[in-house]
């Protein structure tokens, strides 16, 4: 039962979206009995200058998709980036699942050296090694946004407890 | 340079406290700048049943040095847990990233399978292997906690940025 790179970043992602996605049914229908527009919920920023929640559901699902499709060398799944909705922010989080559980252990683990290149659009490089990618940036990224996320909503009002966010761990 | 449970824990506890240390800092020079007193900074939550900005810090401390002694088999340093000002959460911080640094890879490597039970203040106990209790538990809590404090001094009006909350990766 070695740690290994598969382990530290699919099951953890797939944890983690799902339990997002049960956090977005709550505030669906936290919307519903309050009587206000689901975009409320979906606009709200804890601060001017920080995403809000629709940008948080999409960055989590970015950096999961990101980082198991470089690590394995998969093509990536692409999305249409415009999700405003919540039935349109639970169907990219289960795209990203089910991309997520078609990538073979075999393709991720041993990608701790992989020498990953990401382009980004203003053309500028950032050059990683799996394991860097994967610690230094993904994981902490998707925690993050994953975590924000859950406090908007919290700050909202909708009534949500620690065990909505941790989810339960996926078998592997 | 096989990833492994020294390599996903002690650096990226130590690299997030580090940062967290640092976002603290911005907080008291906020506070000092606005003439507020940096307690109502502490006091903010997000929600009325959310931990305030104190308790999010000190629980991220607890997880990383908890995961850490216990994966190494280490007496666990002791907190006040009255910590009620920026500078005595520095002083726990600091104390938490010593006793990491302190902590052999060779004592937390290969601890995968280790059995750990943990007693709660209630009696009540819950099990884990070293790879359940920080991958399923350690890890997520410490991330959801530190990305909450940063979270909230955001709200305050506080200025950070991402830069802030990822920090500088610790060499291995």
């Amino acid at each position: 039962m070695t740690v290994s790179m598969y382990k530290i970043s699919v099951p953890i992602f797939v944890q983690y979206l799902t339990s997002l996605s049960a956090v977005l049914d709550k505030a669906a229908a936290f919307a519903e009995a309050k009587k206000v527009e689901p975009s409320v919920l979906l606009d709200t920023r804890l601060a001017p200058d920080m995403f809000p929640l629709v940008r948080q559901v999409r960055a989590a699902t970015d950096h999961a998709v990101n980082a198991g499709g470089r690590l394995a060398g998969a093509d990536l799944p692409s999305f249409s980036n415009t999700e405003a909705t919540i039935p349109e922010l639970q169907d990219r989080i289960a795209k990203c699942i089910d991309f997520l559980k078609g990538l073979k252990p075999d393709a991720i683990d041993g990608t701790e050296d992989k020498e990953i290149k990401i382009v980004f659009p203003s053309g500028a490089t950032r050059e990683f090694t799996g394991q860097s990618l994967l610690l230094n940036n993904s994981l902490p990224n998707f925690y993050f946004h994953c975590s924000t996320a859950y406090d908007i909503l919290r700050h909202c009002g909708v009534e949500l407890g620690k065990r909505d966010f941790m989810g339960t761990p996926v078998k592997v």
